[in-house]
Formats: C-alpha cells, sequence, structure tokens
C-alpha cells in the first residue's frame, strides 16, 4: 500500500450546500475580533510566557485596538489563575474591553472558572467540549446523545454559577471542538441545545465558536458548514458565529475570509498566527488584507516593525521575512522589471498628485506599517536592473541618472554584487557608483580652467580656455577655442602630446541637493571611432567645474580601457 | 482622511461569473508540477545562489519528483546563461525532464534565450509581457492594442527561432504578468492572440500561466478569473492551464487548490514558498494537502527533515516553525488535552490494526514525512497534561503508569517545566520522574528480603518475611507474616521502633524491556489516615523486590512530608 492510501477526507459537507457566499466578492465590514494569543498561542510556546510577560502582552494588544481577549484557563494552572487575579486586582483591564475565559463541560473546573473571575466588570465564558466523530470514538468512548449532554450540562452549570455573580455583566461562548471533524446535524444540534439553554438576547448574544481545531479540507468547503450553521442555528439574531481557523493546511486566512462571506461575525486569532503545531489564523493578515481592501479593520498595525519587535520578545519566536505584511523581505523587490515598475509607478504617483494607492508590485503602502521606501522596497544583488538603481541613486543621494546612462551603470552595479556575491547596502551602491564614475582624475587631471569670450580673441564666435593640466604625471599649460565651454576643453587637450580620439556626445547637468551642500553634479557621454560610449560623473560647486570634471571622468574612463597614446 | 481609505479593489471580476468549480470539494488528481525556485525564487533571495550551487539545487530538485523546472532567465544575466549551458554540456537533464526558461517579448532577448538552449532535447520556452491597468497606464504607457502587439510579436519570434532548432522539442508558454491585475476580457484577449500565433495541437499543447504576481483578492475571486479564462480560451483541448500565485494576502495555497478546481492544470511554484516579498506558493503544502486527502501528489516529500536542511543550506533562509508539513512544532502538542486526545487515539490504532489514519490533532502520522512521535509531537511543556507525560514515559522508556497515578506524575512533571521556565526534554521527563519516585532509599532502605510459606511457622496462613533494613541510618533484622508479601513486608516495619501509618492501597507490576534489560518495574500506591494518596515505583530485575522497592519508595515519598516518628 502506498503511505497516501491511510488517508481519507476527514470532514462532513453539510447537507445543504448552496454556497450563497461565493457572489460577495471581499468582506466590506470588519469581524469582532477576539486576540487568542494569551490562551491559545501562549500554550503552543516552547516556553509558556510567565505572570509578568502575559501582562505586559495584554497590554501591548490592548495598544493595538483589541476589545476581546481570551486570557487563559484559569482552572488549569496556577500561573493562569494568578495571571487572571493579577489583571482584576490591578484593574488593568479597561472598560471597554472584555476578558475571555476558556472551560471545559465540568462542574469543578467550572466553579473554579467563576471563582477566578470575581470583581471584573465583564467576561465572556468559553465552554468547550469535543464533538468529532473521531473524538467520540477514541477519545470519549461516548454516544451523541451524551457527548450533548456533556455540552447541556456545561450550559446549564454556566447559568447557575452567573446567578451568584450578578455584579458581573457575562457574555457565554460555545465551541464544539474539531468542528471540522463533526457531522454538520450533529454540530448543528449541539450548538442549538447549548443556545437553548442559554437563551440568547439582543442585549445579551450567544457566541457559537466554530473552530477549524484541525484544518481538514478544502477553505470553501469551511465556508460552506460555517454557511449551513448559520442557516440553521436557533436564535440566528441573537448569536455571533465566531471562526477560529487553524493552518494545518496552510488556509487558514482564506478560512477566516470565506467564513466571514458566509456568515461569520467574528474572528478569534493570534499575532503572526502563533497557536499550537501549524497555528492559529493570523488577525494580522486578515486584518490588512481589509484595509488593502480599502476597509478599516478596527485594528492598528501602523507601526508593523514595533509589533513584530514585541511579537519576537514575547513569543521567542521569529516573524518570517515573508509573512505577509510584516515580513523583513514583503515589499522587497530584487528583480530589475520589478524595481523598473516601482520606480516609474513611483514617479506616476508624485506627478500626479495620487490619492488612490496604484503602485505595481507594491499591494499596500509601506509608509502605511510603518515601512520606508529608502531602505525596504528597492534592494540590489545580481538579479536587479538599471531601474533599481537608479531609483536608488536617485532616492537616497539625489543623482538623476540620465535615461542613457542607467542600462550601463546597472550592469556595473550587479557586477559587483554578482562577483561579491552579496546584497549590496545603499552606501555600497553610491561607492561603486562614486569610485567608478565620478570625478575620476587619472591620468589626466584638469586643475584649473579660465574661460574667456571668443569674439574678443580670434575670428571664431564661442568660447576661449586656458587649462592647466597633468597627463599621466605631466603638466601642461594649454589654450584652446570651440562652439563651447566643453567643445573648448576638449580642443585644448587636443594640443597636448597625446591622442584624444573622441567626439563629445551628451550632456546634463542638475543641483545635487544631498547632504545640505548645494553642488552640481554634471553627466557627460563620449564615443570612440567605433561608436562605443564612455560616461563620467563631475561633481563640483561651480557649475562649469562640474561640467569638466564629467568629461574629464569620462575620457579616463576611456582611457582605462584604450590607454593613452602619443599622437 | 483615513490611510485605507487610498485602497480600493484593484482586481475585475469575470464578465460571467459561474462559480461552477465550487461544487467540487477537493482536488482529485494533482496537477503538472513545475518548480520555479531556480528563477523567481532564487531572484527574491538576499544572496542568489551560484552556478555551483544551481547545479546542486537542481539535482535536489529531480530527487523530489520534479519534472519541469524554470531554471532561469538565461538572457538576463552571465549566472543564468552558465548554469543553464552547464546542465545541457553536462547532461544533467534527465530525458523526462523539461527545463523551462524566461523571456521578454524581445528579439535581442529571445535570440538569446534560443541560443542558450542549443544541444538540449526538450525545452519550454516562457514568454510574457505585462498585462494589468496599472502597469499599461504607468510603466509602458501603451495602448490595450500595443500591449497585445508586444506579446503576438513574441509569439511570432517564438515560431521563427523554432524553425531554427529542430533538434529540440519545444513548447511554449506565455504569461499575462500581473494577470490580477488585468481587465478579464483583455487577459483572454491577449491569451487567444497568442494561442492562435501558436495554434497547440494535442502533443504540441500551449502552456497559458495565469500568475497572481501581486495577490489582489479572495481566494475565490482568482478561481473564478480561472474559471473564466477556462471557459473561453481558444483551443482549450490543447491548452495547459497554469497557475502561479504569490502569498502577498497569505493565500497562495488556497488561490491554487480553488485555481484548480476552476480549470488549472498546472502550478509553479517553489519549495516552502520562496519568491519575490512573501513568496510564490508552497508547492510542499499543495501537494502534502492532496497527500492528507489520498491523492498521490506525484512529489516526494517523506523524508522532510532533509528537504528543509537543504532549503535552508542553499536559500539562507529558515523554514518557519510553524510551516505547514515541514515546520519544527507542526506535529508538537503541548496542551494536556491534546495529549491526552493524541495518545489515545494512537492506542486506538495500534489495538484495532487501524490502516485509515483518524488520529486526533495530527493532520498526517508524522512518519510519512519522516518525523518521529517520540520526539515530534508529545512535547512538554508548563501547560502539559497527565496524558502526554504518560505517553512519553511509556513510549520512549517502557513505563506503563497506572491510570490513577497519571494526574499527580503530570502535576509533578509540569511543575518542574513551570520552575525551570523551560521546555523538558524526554531524557529530562525520565530524571525527574526516576528521582521523584523510582527507587527512594531513604530514610528507610530494605536491603535484603527471605519469604517463607507462613503455615511452617505460625498458625495464620499467608507469608514470612525475614529483612534486613536501615531506617534513618540504623540497621533492623525484622520478621514478621503477612496475607501477602507485600503485607508481610509492612508488618515487619511495623516491628521497627517507628510508626509507619499507612494502608495499603494498590500495586501493579510489569516487565520493563527498555535497554534491552529486562527488568520489572513495580507500581505501588499507599494511604495515610486521612486517605492522602502516596505512589512509590520500584525496579528490579527480581519481581519480589521491584515491588518492594515500590512500597519503600511510596513509604519514603510520605515521610518526606510526614517525618519519622518515633512510636
Amino acid at each position: 500500500m502506498k503511505n497516501y492510501e491511510k488517508y481519507k477526507v476527514g470532514y462532513y459537507m453539510p447537507p445543504i450546500n448552496e454556497m450563497k457566499w461565493v457572489k460577495k466578492d471581499h468582506v466590506k465590514k470588519p469581524p469582532v475580533w477576539c486576540s487568542v494569543d494569551l490562551r491559545d498561542g501562549n500554550q503552543a510556546l516552547i516556553v509558556p510566557m510567565s505572570l509578568e510577560e502575559k501582562v505586559e502582552y495584554f497590554q501591548f494588544l490592548l495598544s493595538l485596538g483589541f476589545k476581546e481577549i481570551e486570557v487563559g484557563f484559569p482552572a488549569a494552572s496556577k500561573t493562569e489563575y494568578r495571571f487572571l487575579r493579577t489583571l482584576i486586582e490591578k484593574n488593568l483591564i479597561p472598560d471597554d474591553v472584555t476578558i475571555q475565559v476558556l472551560t471545559q463541560s465540568r462542574e469543578h473546573i467550572i466553579k473554579k472558572t467563576f471563582e477566578s473571575l470575581k470583581g471584573v466588570k465583564k467576561a465572556i465564558v468559553h465552554l468547550y467540549n469535543s464533538t468529532s466523530y473521531a473524538q467520540r470514538e477514541q477519545v470519549f468512548k461516548k454516544s451523541k446523545e451524551e457527548i450533548i449532554e456533556i455540552a447541556t450540562i456545561g450550559a446549564k452549570l454556566l447559568n447557575k454559577y452567573k446567578e451568584t455573580m450578578p455584579e458581573t455583566d457575562f457574555s457565554f461562548e460555545y465551541s464544539p471542538e474539531s468542528f471540522t471533524g463533526t457531522e454538520m446535524e450533529f454540530a448543528l444540534d449541539i450548538c442549538n441545545a447549548v443556545i437553548d439553554i442559554w437563551k440568547p438576547t439582543p442585549k445579551n448574544k450567544v457566541i457559537i465558536n466554530l473552530p477549524a481545531t484541525v484544518s481538514m479540507s478544502m477553505p470553501h468547503v469551511y465556508a460552506s458548514q460555517i454557511e449551513y450553521m448559520s442557516d440553521h442555528l436557533h436564535d440566528r439574531d441573537n448569536v455571533l458565529i465566531s471562526l477560529h481557523p487553524h493552518n494545518d493546511r496552510g488556509t487558514a486566512v482564506a478560512d477566516a475570509e470565506l467564513g466571514l462571506l458566509a456568515g461569520g461575525d467574528r474572528v478569534e486569532g493570534t499575532l503572526f498566527g502563533n497557536g499550537e503545531r501549524t497555528g492559529n489564523v493570523d488577525i494580522i493578515t486578515v486584518a490588512m488584507n481589509m484595509f488593502a481592501h480599502g476597509v478599516d479593520p478596527g485594528l492598528d498595525f501602523s507601526n508593523m516593525p514595533e509589533v513584530v519587535d514585541k511579537y519576537e520578545q514575547y513569543t521567542d519566536l521569529k516573524v518570517h521575512p515573508r509573512q505577509p505584511y510584516g515580513g523583513q523581505l514583503v515589499f522587497a523587490a530584487f528583480s530589475g522589471s520589478h524595481q523598473d515598475a516601482i520606480a516609474k509607478g513611483m514617479d506616476w504617483r508624485n506627478k500626479k498628485n495620487l490619492i488612490e494607492w496604484t503602485v505595481p508590485y507594491l499591494p499596500i503602502d509601506p509608509r502605511d506599517v510603518g515601512r520606508e521606501y529608502e531602505t525596504d522596497v528597492i534592494r540590489i544583488n545580481s538579479q536587479s536592473g538599471k531601474g533599481g538603481i537608479a531609483y536608488i541613486l536617485e532616492q537616497s543621494y539625489g543623482y538623476e541618472i540620465p535615461q542613457k546612462m542607467r542600462e550601463e551603470v546597472g550592469y556595473f552595479i550587479k557586477n559587483v554584487s554578482d562577483r561579491q556575491h552579496k546584497e549590496l547596502s545603499h552606501e555600497e551602491i553610491l561607492e561603486a557608483f562614486r569610485t567608478e564614475y565620478i570625478n575620476v582624475f587619472t591620468p589626466v587631471d584638469i586643475t584649473d580652467a579660465t574661460f574667456r569670450k571668443a569674439s574678443t580673441y580670434k575670428s571664431d564666435d564661442g568660447m576661449i580656455v586656458d587649462i592647466k593640466v597633468t597627463i599621466d604625471g605631466v603638466d601642461y599649460d594649454l589654450t584652446a577655442s570651440g562652439n563651447g565651454r566643453l567643445d573648448a576643453v576638449s580642443n585644448a587637450l587636443k594640443e597636448s602630446p597625446y591622442a584624444f580620439d573622441y567626439t563629445f556626445v551628451t550632456y546634463s547637468e542638475h543641483a545635487l541637493e544631498a547632504n545640505s551642500s548645494s553642488r552640481a553634479v554634471a553627466y557627460v557621454a563620449i564615443a570612440d571611432k567605433d561608436g562605443k560610449i564612455f560616461w563620467g560623473v563631475g561633481i563640483h560647486e561651480d557649475i562649469i567645474l562640474a561640467s569638466i570634471n564629467a568629461l574629464v571622468s569620462a575620457i579616463n574612463r576611456q582611457k582605462k580601457v584604450q590607454p593613452l597614446t602619443a599622437k
């Protein structure tokens, strides 16, 4: 037998499978969010949090905007009990926040759970028992009726203990645990039996939580199960359907999203999907997916780097570099075509003063989660292209590389990355560019240049220049005229004993505002007799000398491959 | 304005939106898999692979069963070109494997791409151009007609260059890049224009790849887009629809799966979802999801730890501990109720000799991906329970802890974890258990015991025992009779000057087969006068002495809290 043959689908299709939800294309309002970081998330850490860490994490969750937070299973461990008492006794729960506690359906546990809540203003007591075929058969060895009895006994006990604490505003939640392995008609029966005992009202709704305790199906099947439950639960208007997906099949986000279209009102999950095994659904991704569709998620992830730091500190887990919205690399573009499109998109956006976000390859504006274009987006390795490199030189350092020069600079920089076998930082890109192109003064170095109007000297119109130049270590004073200043300098060089066999191709110049000093930067291209182009870049506070430096740099770059020769 | 208000949905619903696929509940046969690890994946690495690494990774992909592998963009960099030439010239491509190369629609690039393929037996040439509204407007600044012309010029060039290399068996693939931001009617038009030029046949099918270059919608919307394309592409029988989802919204797996139901024939993706930004779809998860539904995925992940190692070595990225199927924690159960259910499920499975996999909380048998129950499943921290701890002591060390003893041992061990604030290894659990319960020989140490039939000594039936015992440092020789051996030993102790105020409660014993030595292990419970239970465990090669050791251990554990007193 092949090993895959031992698996059969372990889920149950609902008896009515309408899939009405599929006609809605996205979620238009946020669900009630419930963080289970401190219970389901914490219990799955290799080292669960200490009491002090739990208090700090609770306050961190509050700062993100959570209004419902499951704080633990107080009857199950001393730490969880003491944590809950600390929150209540130190008055750490804001008035608009409801804490939630989990309990099994056993009287001594329920009793202790209510005791642990003494003095709290509002609380959700979350009752669960396992309902799946597998657990009924293998773990509890009970009939369906006996499993329903476990739930209804617990439901009645919650009513009973609630009576003893009239000062607290209680809500109740019931989970048919392992819902995704349960026959849908049975899941419906047990939930309805509990609802009938709790008798919800518009002011005191009941939460029915339908967990993908283990994800077993494709996400549209889970949505169909949610739709069936939503269509057939008793007293539906007074029931909130809560979704609690796990990520065994890598589809917890899809489960939550399709489940919301299918009738879900509420999502239980964790930051970055911490939780048993593959984890719970990542609330950040579900919320930010809504955000990216123009829907206010009601949670604040505008400082994602801080969210990542806190998460890593308290859980001792790392956020993966490719984790949606939060990972280090999720806005990074290494490929040339992506970089080029982003650069053009950002340029388009600036020129058009666009409000709406439309930049290619960036699903959202990185700044909306506290990330920076300058360091997080265009990143340069051997796969990168001219567009990205030009973008960095412009955005970080103010160099507006001429269009025709970009391909050459792009190949040059990515070869540096390829040779060094590493990503280049912006500083390394600037340094490589500077060393290769800017103010290259050997073997030719023009140390002074004085211009006069030609009309006062010869019959030609144009400029006359006197230059002091060092060529291959020897100083010369040379004079010549030309149609313009660069032409005059070129003609003066041709008065030297050396051959300068190039033609002037193009020139551009702009102010370089980087680093607060205002200097000019000039770009010059010359061509040899075969048409091969050499670019040079010059910088100087004087715009004339910047252009001469650019010309000299271009000449010297030519001379690297075509050495100086006497005429 | 709030920051979320700058987003609108960037995708386009198809004009016909039937959602017929939603009636299928899971994928019943695997798609054609195409690994893009060496192109899309590699280009997104901070440090792309060297030529040697690429060759090794290619061979690793072959070992997993991939038959189509995109090896790069040979016209874009020297490394990619040399890599492709190395594969061909060193004859590293098996006959049943087809390599795929990417090219833009520009003649000099297409020409170089075909040159790079000289001598290969089979190849897929993958042509792409961007088709989205945003890229047409912002990046290419071209009309729809001009964008179609880019594609059709390239399609014709592929036909032309193919003619020049009759020795190679070419297939063609076309991607309307940024498909998910493209109006569906336009995507259909451009794909059909390309299909009409390539004129596929049953023997030479064309691949139409429909990438979620950036994921923009919920997964059922992508599926609807795929269904529309599948229903309206020309010559559909001779076209393979390929899916290429990215994970910006955390739903790439769902996109691939729903897309397969909707008409997809092929999936392009990477191991563990490496790729630009949030990455490509993780082929491992999609394949293993099929496996878990009893479908042969046609790829071999039976040695997942090795897959993880290789991946981490070559990409310099880590596989997240919660990554489905591959992560370190994805089979781990820390919570007591999960551990208990797994232990019962495994027991059920063994007793029933089940073939079908039904164990709660384990979506698949960890052994099917080369993982071990012993180290990867039941893990003990302060949140763990009696079931898991008993399971480890039994599975790893052979101790069949009596049901009634389990709760006490569970609390004892998890308090050790809580105090030390760390997860406990199996060895640490054994050591803590051993120190606390087994062969505890102070203050009472029975060093010898000889039994005789009572009938030969006194009138009582039963056993007579002579013991040598050290109590609080003083040696005694004591004799007494009893109904059984343990009763006789208890009575002998009562002959000492000390008070032994316990009653005997229960006893069990079994052979301990661990470590090849065959010894007996006995569990004894005694109760003090208030009914408080004390357990002790004894080990000895002699079954009688094992039970005496257990009794002595129980007594000594009582004496820790109720110190020895004279009578």
